[in-house]
This record gives structure tokens, C-alpha cells and sequence, in this order.
């Protein structure tokens, strides 16, 4: 089995605790590892397989000797260092949205469009949390029908804005039980017992930042320019798993049945469509799990070929960690 | 100014208690004032105006004398003495969904279909909550350019459940935070920190029967059969004021600066729309609120004539006793 020797960028945060335990849970071969973060955190200590590493500060010369990096430190601190990385000799598996959209970098589920791995040129991204737990149920029906249009609102846990974003929906959360006033510091709003339009910035067409990503990478992802997607993206007071009700308008009618049957088998999903006891994904189920939980599925009687469902997946797992360890398994097979 | 002889049904219920300090908000000419509930809340004792009235149980007999009854008591309990109300010279306002698709019952939103009040044989319905918090900010736009589809996805808080179901979320989240195992009672799955979808029977396509209300509804209070509507409906951790993402289709486009001119001016319709500061429509903001707050408004570039946009209404006001109120008003004018 090939040894890798990988440095972790952005090891402390919610992303980087999580892509630790994945390749430790995996048995991922790592022969050597390297944990980098800010100078914020630097001097941290990180559990590694019963081992503690020190949080090195993250330089341009970090990554001499290293055959990995997964990165999750935000995307200007990617763009900065990746090329770095590169040059150095490693490929980076890069969990911001900095090389997303360049037509060089692969952007890759592998449940999906794991060839396109092999096309990388030292970078391959990992995609927005919401597009990953839309795209791997979304896939199979696509294969079925085509897709043609996607409408999404989703429901998006504090988790995706990092841990101390979950830790402020907790303290938020004994503030106003205890008849508090809530201290707001991480989200623009409070997100204890409330919601609100997901905090990116707002483009000018109206769309966050987080609605463009969806939109984009669908095409990107599946390979087809033709697909049109459109996404209300919001927060909910919810730790880590993501939801997002889709509404699918295909090239031609698929069965509730077929459906079925296609998610039943499809790698990365389980199905949860219960309909006899109101059973159906939530976010508390799909918590730590692998899969993206895919149900709720009706056909839309509004339209014609359209399919209703709801999903739930784990915002840090499948919806990132899990992904980007998964996309470095294919790079170094075993 | 008339004097109204007033019959609250089911008035320690969530709603009941709602429509109490509404009538005494906004000085509705009460005469004479019945509390009636179930014999479970039967002596309980229940103020308005500073004076306290002990609830009877409900029965066939209660409604001699009355001119009004605000039922919102259960669709059962409606069915049941609806008509002895009528039969005993009331007007029930009906608050549960027992008369809603009845032909010979208006389904009434005021800002909206107020002349379809005077329509009425003894029953005027109230429409479910969600439909009331959509179409109140849609009919300014459906006046603009005739909606053709409606795609919506709810965000619904606790309260449209009753009292019990908030409690639930208040003392489940303690339990959570405590790291205590929640119990569940009055929602069948948790409700703290989780979603999930709508708690109502689901039908043979698969809709539960909030959204089959939210597709009907719709249809029957703008006079239009040939809307096509598609939802789902989901709970989630928030205490009482629902949310909504609305994709919707027009004949004609619409455009945001049209759109936003017609919310501002549209009654019932408080116009919260800021890209700058990522400011749009809250539950914590429309909580308590008699106007639905509307925002986020932009053209949705994945189909023609599309505009999408997120709203936020109270649930237990305008979704309910606000919008039961304003029926009364009408049928008694000062």
C-alpha cells in the first residue's frame, strides 16, 4: 500500500477535526502527517491516532516533501497557498471555493464524476456543502431523465459557517431559555429559535454567494451547460446536517417507483421515504452518517416530468470532509 | 357602533388565546363574551378586558344569543357545532380547515377576496395558516401579471401546532443543552435542533395535507383553477412565525423594481428587502407582527416570467386569529 505523507491546512477548525477523523476511521495510509493552521492557531495541539501533532503556522514553504494537502483554511488563504503546494510536488484536494470555477481544476463528487480526478493539474476542489447534498441524489434520477431544472430552498445548520458558529446557536440557545437577550457575534443575525437568508454576500442579480454556487457547479459537475438551477439558500438553527426541498423537472416522466429504486441503489444515498409513518430525512438522522438521506419523493402535478423529494446529508462529512478524503482514495488507491 | 355578542370556541388553545387580545387590541364593539372549550379545559379560567370569564364546556346549546363564534377548536369539533351555531342565528369564523373547500363557505384572506364575505350562508372559513402568509405578499404580484405556478417551500414554526407544541420546543431544547435524551410527545419526531417534514397524514400522491391545503387554497381564494401549485411543507425550531421560499411564474414578467413597488403599497404586506446588509425577512422579526414581511425579490433567470421571493408572517396573527378578526370586522362594521 503506497504511504502518503499529508499536511492538513485549517486542522483545527469544524472541516479540518472532521477530515482527521475520516482518514483515521478510513485507514487512510498516512505515513506522515503535517497539521498547519493560522498564526491564531499555531502552538494548538491535534489528536491524530493517539498521537498529538502541533499546529505549525501555514507558509509558503510548509509543504516541502508532502504528497497531500487538504485544505479547509477559507479561500484566500487557498489561493495564496495552493500554488505553493503545487510547486512543491503535492496535490491539493481544496475545500474552498477559490479554484472552483477555473476550467484547469476539476471540481469533482466521485460518486458522480470521479474521472475527472485524473485531469487535475495539482488542484482538484471539492464542492459548496449544499451542491454536494443536492448533486448525489440528484444524480441517479439525472442518469434516469436528464435534468433539466432544478428549484431549491434549502435548510442549512450553523456547522457550515464553522465551529464557532455551532458554538453560538448553543450559548444563543440557553440565552433566550433563560430569558436572555442573545449575544450576536459569528452569524449577521441571531439564529436561536429564528432563520434567515444565508450570510454570503449578495450579488447583483439578488443571489448570495451560496445560491451562485449552487447554481454554477451543478453545470459544472454533471457536464451540462443546459441545466438550469435556481436556490433559496437559508440558515436554520440546526447543528450539522443540511436539508434542501428540490423540486426536479426532467426531460421525460420518472415513476415515483423508479426513483425509488434508482436512489435504493445508489452509492452515497440512503433511501427514507416512509410515507405510512410520516418518516422522512431530517437533519438529526443524517448527523454523522456517510450518505445523504434522499425521500419525500411525489411527483410534481404542477408540471410536466417534475419530481418533489426532500434531503438531508451531513454538512461536514459528505458535505465536505468525507468528500475531499474520498477524491484523495481515488488519488492514492490502495 | 353595533354591539357583537361574542362565542370564542376553543378559547385556551394558541389561536383562541391570540384572537382574545386581538378583539381587545383592536376594539372590536365585544357585548357580551362566551369562553368555550373541551371539557378537558372546561373552569378553566380565561381573561379579557381585565375581567375574567370561566371557560364552559362546548356543546350543541352554547350559541342562543351569540351574533359571532371564532371557532378554532379542531376541524371535528367544528364540523360538529358549526352548524349549531348557524342554526341558532350566528356567523361562525372558522378557523379550522372542516368548511374550507366547501363550496358553500367564502375562504377569505381580506386584503385579498373581502367581497366574498357577503357571500356567505352562516360559515365563513379562515384559510390555513401557510396560505394566508403566501398569498397575502402574491396577490399584489398576481394583480401585476397573473401567477400561472407557484413552487414554495415552508420554513413553519411550532405554534401551528398549539400551545403544547411550543412548550415541546422550549423544553426539548433544554433538554438538549442539559445533554439530557429529549422527550417527544406532542410532534412525532424532535423538534429541537431538527426538522422535519409538515406532521400531517400524507395522501395517496404523496402530499401531506398542509400542502394539499396550501395547492387548493390557493386556487379557491384568487378565483383562479387554472394556478398550479407545488409545496412542501416542512417544521422547524422556530416558536411561531412561519417562512416561506417562493419561486413563482407569471404570464408576463415582472420585474424586482415592479415587484417591490407593488409589496410596498400592497396592505398587509411589510416590504424588508436589504442586499446591502443581508437583511430579508426573519421569523424573530414577523413574530407578533399583523403584516407578513416580504423580501429577497429577484428574477429567477431559470425559466421565463420567474421571480423569486421569501416571506416571513406570524403564524397565530394574520395566519390565523388576525386574519379571523378582520372577517369579523367586516361582517360588523363600526
Amino acid at each position: 500500500m503506497k504511504q502518503v505523507k499529508v499536511a492538513i491546512l485549517g486542522a483545527s477548525g469544524a472541516v479540518g477535526q472532521e477530515l482527521l477523523s475520516i482518514l483515521a476511521e478510513r485507514n487512510f495510509p498516512v505515513s506522515e502527517l503535517k497539521v498547519l493552521g493560522s498564526t491564531r492557531s499555531a502552538g494548538k495541539k491535534i489528536r491524530f491516532r493517539n498521537k498529538d501533532y502541533k499546529v505549525e503556522q501555514a507558509k509558503p514553504d510548509s509543504f516541502a516533501g508532502m504528497d497531500l494537502v487538504l485544505s479547509s483554511a477559507g479561500g484566500s488563504v487557498s489561493r495564496e497557498l495552493a500554488p505553493h503546494a503545487v510547486k512543491a510536488g503535492a496535490v491539493v484536494v481544496d475545500n474552498t471555493s477559490a479554484f472552483r470555477m477555473d476550467p484547469e481544476v476539476p471540481l469533482v463528487i466521485p460518486e458522480i464524476n470521479a474521472e475527472d480526478i485524473h485531469k487535475h493539474k495539482g488542484i482538484i476542489a471539492n464542492p459548496n456543502c449544499s451542491t454536494i447534498i443536492m448533486l448525489v441524489p440528484l444524480f441517479p434520477l439525472h442518469r434516469l431523465a436528464r435534468i433539466r431544472r432544478i428549484v431549491v430552498a434549502t435548510y442549512q445548520s450553523a456547522s457550515g459557517a464553522g465551529a464557532r458558529a455551532m458554538q453560538e446557536l448553543q450559548a444563543q440557545s440557553k440565552q433566550v431559555l433563560d430569558g436572555k437577550k442573545p449575544t450576536v457575534e459569528v452569524f449577521p443575525h441571531q439564529i436561536a429559535f429564528n432563520l434567515f437568508s444565508h450570510n454570503s454576500a449578495i450579488g447583483k442579480e439578488g443571489f448570495c454567494e451560496e445560491e451562485t454556487k449552487m447554481m454554477n457547479e451543478t453545470r459544472k459537475i454533471f457536464h451540462d451547460q443546459s441545466i438550469r438551477v435556481v436556490a433559496t439558500t437559508v440558515r436554520v438553527p440546526v447543528f450539522r446536517a443540511h436539508s434542501e426541498a428540490l423540486f426536479v423537472e426532467f426531460e421525460h416522466d420518472v415513476s415515483v417507483a423508479a426513483a425509488r429504486e434508482a436512489l435504493s441503489q445508489a452509492p452515497g444515498v440512503s433511501l427514507v421515504d416512509e410515507p405510512e409513518r410520516n418518516y422522512f430525512p431530517m437533519p438529526l438522522d443524517a448527523s454523522g452518517k456517510d450518505d445523504v438521506l434522499a425521500g419525500r419523493i411525489r411527483i410534481d402535478p404542477s408540471i410536466e416530468h417534475g419530481l418533489a423529494l426532500f434531503v438531508s446529508g451531513d454538512q461536514l462529512r459528505k458535505g465536505a470532509a468525507l468528500n475531499a478524503v474520498q477524491i484523495a482514495e481515488v488519488l492514492f488507491p490502495a
